[in-house]
């Protein structure tokens, strides 16, 4: 694990260690994307980061820990997207109508690509699945921690139901977005949601707006 | 494309060419299912079937038309079993908070997963991509014609947004299923499903039984 003869101070190193890291996240973000994790080899994430394979190797011990971290950063985003939200229902509501509950754009579409590509992998890898797991489990912690916000006065479990409708209906409308046409149109799927919502929801938060 | 010299007679050679077309489908749900498409050759899903690999090029020209017909008989099945449901909503709610909106059991699983893989697979290849919306648009049709048959006076447009809730929940309940640990139990999804399909769902054929 020798980096150089002339060993930078430490700050400096540490910068050279998460500048790199996160230049072979974000190609391996590009390769996973155009050929899946198993098409994706070593050898051209090296490339497309500008490092040697072997060097590689001392930021990653394999591919799976650099799914691991990519994975792992998404979920870190998508839980500062969830804090950040004020606490609106409706919002939610008609994020969810606009195809996402992560905001658009490039970048969430190749995140909501790699996590299904992630998920596949899971159905056959017990280790991908094992971070999967892990890393839903904090992202479903802070659901529920966003309604308690909300509601005080709800119980947990209620809470971790309600959290879990979320997640259905967030997970669903991606494989919905991401592989097929979406046959309802934006308006109409967004008063449903908000229809929805207004019922499931206790109704002291519910803004009238609908 | 001859297949023999002493040709049997017509009813004869359709029955081995359906038998092995069988087979090999079988063949392939297993390697796709343990390996995912790019990991699984035809190689070994000749083995597996006990052809040899020239053979199975006689009923299939690739992967991917391999890949089609996989995905033609989960559709063809699951739209079977929409005919076959009795227009129960509050069946279809339990049925989602049980998991599934196709039955149970090991083959659902495995066709899950092979959904979610095709799911994944398209997102890079167009011609994947072609086959899911082509096979997605005939099972979203029926899923509009049963609301159409429950609810007569139902506009398209409203049967066409109830449909893509359905798709919604029922893709989001895969994903959910699949890869994740299910969060909240099952009688209060059951609860939850039954009130929302009570708000969403015109009023006329609610059973009371919530």
């Amino acid at each position: 694990m020798t980096i150089a003869n002339n060993k930078p101070p430490i700050s400096d190193k540490q910068h050279i260690i998460d500048e790199r890291r996160d230049r072979i996240i974000a190609a391996a973000r590009i390769c996973f994307r155009q050929h899946g994790f198993h098409g994706a080899g070593m050898a051209e994430i090296a490339a497309l980061s500008h490092l040697s394979v072997g060097q590689i190797y001392r930021y990653f011990t394999n591919k799976e820990s650099i799914i691991e971290e990519v994975v792992h950063r998404i979920v870190k985003q998508r839980v500062r997207l969830m804090l950040d939200n004020d606490n609106d229902l409706d919002r939610i509501a008609d994020d969810l109508a606009g195809n996402s509950l992560w905001g658009g754009g490039g970048e969430e579409h190749i995140n909501q690509v790699l996590m299904l590509e992630v998920a596949a992998e899971a159905t056959r890898n017990p280790r991908i699945a094992q971070i999967l797991a892990d890393e839903d489990a904090e992202l479903f912690q802070e659901g529920c921690t966003m309604l308690l916000q909300i509601y005080p006065e709800m119980k947990y479990d209620e809470a971790a139901r309600l959290a879990e409708l979320l997640a259905v209906l967030s997970e669903g409308t991606t494989l919905r977005v991401l592989t097929r046409q979406q046959h309802g149109k934006h308006g109409e799927l967004q008063k449903i949601y908000r229809q929805i919502f207004a019922t499931v929801f206790p109704t002291r938060l519910k803004t009238g707006s609908d």
